[in-house]
C-alpha cells in the first residue's frame, strides 16, 4: 500500500469505528449548509479530516456546550498585501475571526518581486494552519507603461499553475484586453482553464456584449459587482458573485437585498483589500455572515456564502462543509447572528480561541532567485536630487488632481496657479494644493513625475508610502519640497514603509520590511501604530477627517482608475489614456 | 498564437460583435439555472458555444416563437449497455429527448471486454452530437469469485483516468469493501481524487456510521438512494443525490416531496439503467422533469437539477446552463410542464426535432487490442453436452432461487421436490418450477451451474439471454432441457443476444452482436423486436404478466443482491455470501 492508501484506510477505520477517533465533539449544533439546517449531531475528526456523524470512539471527546458549530470561512479574494501583513501575520489576524481558507491574489508583491513575489506568498505560508491558496496574478504590470518591479507573462505562470496549492489564474482586471481579445490575456486565461482551475474576474460596471465578451473567455467569477444591475448580469452570465466587503469598496448592502432566493448559490464573499486595524476592529468573513444576517439574509444561507459556495468557485472539493472526508476546519460561535468565533479549528486543530491565537505562526520564506537573494524593502531609487520636486508652470495654468473623498476616482482639474518669478510653483502661494510625486524604486531608473493635488489639504509637512497601487513606486505629497525630499530619503533608509514628516521632523515611521508592502511585526502592533500615524495625519498635518491620509495616496498612482493619476512618467489622462504637462494651457473656461 | 488562443479569440470577437455569430435566437424565453428564473433575451451562439444575451449580427436568426429554451440535459449516471444500444444508437435515443451530455459507466461491456470494453465506448461515441463522458468501471467483477470476461485493476484503470472525455472513477459498488477499507478499492477512489474528478458512489441502504466511512473516501455521489432517510443522511455527508427513475428503479416519487428548498442544489437525475422500449415510449431525463413538476417541484428547480447540478457534481464547467462560453446545447420546449422537446440542439447544431434525429450518427469503434480484434459477441462457450442441464436432487429437498416480481432481490427457499428413479428433477412433475442455468461465455471453461426457480412460470419452452449482470455470462432458463439446449446453442451461433424457444422451435431472436450486450440497429427496430418478444413470453411461454421475461433472468446471475443467486459456479446465498448445493439436507420446518 502507499502513503495515500495507507492514510485513506485509516480514515476508513476511524469512520467506521475500528480505530479511536481523533475528537469527537458533542452537545454542538451542525450547520449544514447542504441541506441548509440546523441539527444536533455529533460530529467527529481525525487526521485533520471530518469522519462523520456517529458515536464512535475517540481519544478526546469535546463538549460544546451546545454552540453552533459551522464550516471554517474563506475569503473568496483578498490581497493579502493590503493587510500590510506577512502570509503568518494575516493568519494571524484571521484565523481569530473564523477564516481557515484564503483565495490570495498576490498581485502586489508580484509588481515588486515579479515571480519572486508569488513564491514567497506560496512557500511563506505553506505551514500555517491558514490555507492559503494563490491565485496568480494575470496583469503584472496593470498597464503596459507602468514602471513595476516585473513583468509577468503567462510563461512566468506557467511555472506555478500546477502547484496544487494555486487555485488558478488572478484577477484579469485588465478587461478591456479581454474584451478586444488581446492574445496575451486569453493565453493567460487559457492556461487556467486548461487545468480546470478558476480564472479570477475583474469587470467594474461591464455590461450587456461587453459583459458576454468578457465572461466567454471562460472567466469564473466577479468581485467587482457594485449594483445589483450588474449583479443580475453577473450571475446571467454564470459568473460567481463574490459579494465585497473591503476597507474601501462596501457592497453587501447594496448587493444582498437584490438578490433572488435561487441566486444565493452563486455568490460568495471576499474582502479583497482590508487593513490591519479594520480586520481588527470589524473581523474578515465573520463580518460579512453578520452584515448579511443584519440585512436579513438567513442565517445558514449566509454562512453557506462564506464556506460552500466559495469552496464551489474554486473547486475545492475537501473544503466548505462539515462532511465526512472534508478538512475539519470548523468555528464554534454563540449564535448565529453575532457569529463571534469562540474557537476556530483548521484541519482538525484548536488553533484560535476567544481571539487569540493559540499555535505558533511561522514565516517561512524562501530566498529569492534574483538580486539579492533576500525578500527586503525592494526599494532601489536614484538618488534624488535636492531640486527633485521643484515644478515649473510657465503659463500659470495646472492640471491638478482633485480628490473624492472616499473613491479612488479623481478628478482632472484645470486651474490658475501663482508662480514665482522663474515660473516655479510653490504650495505657500497656492491654498488649497499641494505637490505629488511619484518616484521609480526598482531598478533605479531616476524616473520621477511630479504634480499637484487638490483636497489633500496637507500643512507643515509631507507624507511618503511605498505602497502605491499597483507598480508600488513611491509616492509623495507634502506642501514644502523640504519635507518631501526627508520623507523619502528615510522611507529609502527605511527601506519601505510608510513616513510622516512635521516641520522637518519625523514624526511616524511603519516599516514594511517586505517588499515596501509586509511586516512581520505583530498585526497588533501595525495596527497602532498605523492608528496613531493616521491621527497625527489629521491632528498635525491637517488633512481632512474625511481623507484617509495613507491610502489615498496609495491610489494616486494607480493609472487605470479615471480621472487623472499621476506615475513616475508623469501625469496621466485615463480617459485619454496618455500622459499629459503637469503645466496646461490655460484653465478652462467657467 | 496557438490554435485554442485564435479560437478563443474568434469567439471574443463574436460575442463583442466584431465578427458575425453563428445563430442568433430571438423570440425565446430562457430558463436561467443561475437565478432560477425565466426571461426573455436574444441568445447568441458561435463555434458551438453561447456567446451572449446580445442581439449582434449573425448569419442565421432563429425565431423560437416564444418558446422556452432550456439547457441540454444531463443523465448524471447511466449504463448505455442497459438501453442495448451502440452509443450512436443510443444517441438516437435519447438526443430527442433533450439529452446531450451523459455520464456513462460502461461497467457492463467492461465485464465482457476489459479494458476494451472501455475503449469501445469512449471511441464509439468520440464524434457523435451527444457528449458521452465516462466513468471508470470500478468494480470488474463485482465479486472477487465471478467469471466475468476480465479483472480491471487500478493500473488498468490509470490507463484511462487522464482523458478528457473521463469523468472520473464509476460506482463504486463494492460498498462492503470501501467501508472494510479495502486497499485495492482505496486505490481506486484515490486514482480519481488525485485528478481531481468525480468518484461515483453505489450504497443502497447504507446509513449512518456505515455511510459516514464510505464518504469519508472522498466518494462524490449516491444514485442508489431509496428513501427519504437515505437521502437526508447522503446530503448530510455531502454526496449528491443522483435521483434515479430508470425502468427497474423509480424513485422520484419517493424522493422529491422529501427534499428541502436548500438541498435541491444537491441533487441530479439520472436513470442508471433504462431499456429502450421505456426511452422510446417515456422520455430520458425530460420524462424526470415532467415527472418532478408533476411531484410539484418548482419546473426552473427541474431544469436545474437536469443541467446545472449534475454539471457541478462532475465539474463540467461549460456544460450545464444558457451562459457564454459554456457548450451551445440547448432545448426548445413549448411549455415547462410537459417539456416536450421541440428542437434539441448539440454545440450550436441543431440534431432533433420532434422526437427525430436530423444528423447522420455512426459509431466508430477502435480496434480491439485483445482476442479477434473485433468487437464481437463475445460469445466464448465450451460445447454444451446433450445432458448439460440434468440436475439430481437425491434427498428429494432442493434450495429454489423464489423470484420477487418487480424485484432484483430473490427469496431463498427450500422446497420438496418430486425426482424420477434416478433422483433427477423433472419439471414436468414439479409444476410451479422450472431449471435456470448459469453457462461461462468469456474463455470456454465449461463452467456450468444449474438450478431451480420459481415464480418465472414458463411452460412450454425457453429462453436464453447473454445480458446477464454484471458478468454476463449466458442464462437460460426452461421447462425442459431440449428447448434450454437449443436455445443457448442458438444463442452461442447468433454470436450472443436474446433467443426465445417454443416447443423445439425458436420463436424469437433479438441479436446482440457487440458484446452480447449491444446493437448497432436502430432503437425503434429493437424496441419493436424486444417488445413483440415480450408479448410472446407471456402469451406463448405463460410468463406470468408481473414477471418481465429476460431482464428477469438477467438479474438472476448478480450475486450481490440478496437472497438465493445462481453464477456459472453454482448457487450463491448472497447472505452467507458463499456457494451452496442445490440439493438441499431436507425441507426447512414449516
Amino acid at each position: 500500500m502507499n502513503d495515500d492508501v495507507t492514510e485513506l484506510k485509516r480514515l476508513v477505520d476511524m469512520a467506521a469505528g475500528r480505530e479511536p477517533a481523533d475528537l469527537l465533539i458533542v452537545n454542538a449544533k451542525v450547520v449544514d449548509v447542504f441541506t441548509g439546517t440546523v441539527r444536533e449531531s455529533p460530529v467527529s475528526v481525525g487526521r485533520g479530516r471530518f469522519l462523520g456523524f456517529s458515536h464512535i470512539p475517540a481519544r478526546e471527546t469535546l463538549d460544546a456546550g451546545g454552540a453552533y458549530l459551522l464550516p471554517g470561512l474563506i475569503d473568496a479574494h483578498i490581497h493579502i498585501e493590503s493587510s500590510m501583513a506577512s502570509p503568518a501575520r494575516f493568519a494571524e489576524l484571521v484565523l481569530p475571526c473564523g477564516t481557515t481558507t484564503v483565495i490570495a491574489d498576490p498581485h502586489e508583491i508580484a509588481n515588486v518581486f515579479g515571480a519572486d513575489g508569488i513564491r514567497y506568498m506560496l512557500e511563506s505560508g505553506r505551514d500555517l494552519p491558514l490555507d492559503i491558496r494563490i491565485a496568480l496574478p494575470s496583469c503584472v504590470p496593470a498597464a503596459p507603461f507602468e514602471d513595476a518591479g516585473a513583468v509577468l507573462d503567462a510563461a512566468a505562470l506557467e511555472a506555478f499553475i500546477d502547484d496544487p496549492r494555486v487555485s488558478g489564474i488572478g484577477e484579469v482586471m485588465n478587461f478591456p484586453g479581454v474584451i478586444a481579445g488581446d492574445p496575451d490575456m486569453l493565453t493567460k486565461i487559457l492556461l487556467g482553464l486548461r487545468r480546470n482551475k478558476a480564472v479570477d474576474g475583474h469587470a467594474p460596471g461591464v455590461l450587456g456584449r461587453d459583459l458576454d465578451a468578457y465572461f466567454v473567455t471562460g472567466v469564473s467569477n466577479n468581485h467587482e459587482i457594485a449594483t445589483p444591475e450588474e449583479l443580475e448580469q453577473n450571475l446571467q452570465r454564470g459568473a460567481y458573485a463574490l459579494l465585497r466587503e473591503g476597507s474601501a469598496a462596501r457592497d453587501l448592502a447594496k448587493l444582498l437585498p437584490a438578490l433572488g432566493p435561487a441566486a444565493f448559490r452563486r455568490c460568495a464573499f471576499c474582502c479583497d483589500d482590508r487593513h490591519p486595524e479594520d480586520i481588527l476592529r470589524d473581523g474578515h468573513i465573520d463580518n460579512h455572515l453578520r452584515q448579511a444576517v443584519r440585512l436579513g439574509v438567513d442565517p445558514v444561507q449566509a454562512v453557506t456564502m462564506g464556506t460552500l459556495n466559495a469552496a464551489e468557485c474554486f473547486g475545492l472539493r475537501r473544503k466548505g462543509a462539515v462532511a465526512p472526508g472534508r478538512d475539519a476546519d470548523f468555528v464554534l460561535v454563540d449564535d448565529l447572528h453575532d457569529f463571534r468565533p469562540r474557537r476556530v479549528y483548521a484541519a482538525g486543530r484548536l488553533v484560535a480561541e476567544d481571539g487569540r491565537v493559540l499555535v505558533p505562526l511561522r514565516d517561512t520564506p524562501p530566498a529569492r532567485t534574483e538580486g539579492s537573494g533576500r525578500f527586503d524593502g525592494g526599494m532601489r531609487m536614484a538618488p534624488l536630487a535636492d531640486d527633485a520636486f521643484a515644478l515649473r508652470i510657465p503659463a500659470g495654468a495646472a492640471r491638478v488632481i482633485g480628490i473624492e473623498p472616499r473613491s479612488l476616482v479623481t478628478r482632472h482639474e484645470i486651474r490658475s496657479v501663482v508662480t514665482d518669478g522663474d515660473g516655479f510653483f510653490h504650495c505657500a502661494d497656492n491654498p488649497g494644493l499641494c505637490k505629488i510625486a511619484v518616484i521609480e524604486r526598482h531598478r533605479a531608473t531616476g524616473r520621477l513625475g511630479v504634480g499637484l493635488l487638490s483636497g489633500y489639504g496637507i500643512r507643515g509637512g509631507a507624507v511618503a508610502t511605498s505602497i502605491a497601487h499597483d507598480s508600488h513606486n513611491v509616492v509623495t505629497a507634502g506642501d514644502n519640497d523640504a519635507d518631501m525630499l526627508l520623507a523619502v530619503r528615510a522611507l529609502a533608509e527605511m527601506d519601505g514603509g510608510i513616513v510622516m514628516v512635521c516641520g522637518g521632523t519625523i514624526t511616524g515611521r511603519l516599516p514594511l520590511p517586505v517588499a515596501g508592502l509586509l511586516t512581520t511585526a505583530p498585526p497588533a502592533e501595525t495596527g497602532r501604530t498605523l492608528g496613531r500615524m493616521i491621527a497625527a495625519a489629521h491632528a498635525d498635518l491637517a488633512i481632512p477627517a474625511e481623507v484617509e491620509p495613507f491610502m489615498t495616496l496609495s491610489f494616486m498612482a494607480l493609472p487605470v482608475i479615471p480621472s487623472l493619476k499621476i506615475t513616475a512618467r508623469g501625469l496621466f489622462d485615463v480617459e485619454r489614456f496618455a500622459f499629459v504637462e503637469t503645466a496646461a494651457e490655460a484653465p478652462l473656461p467657467v
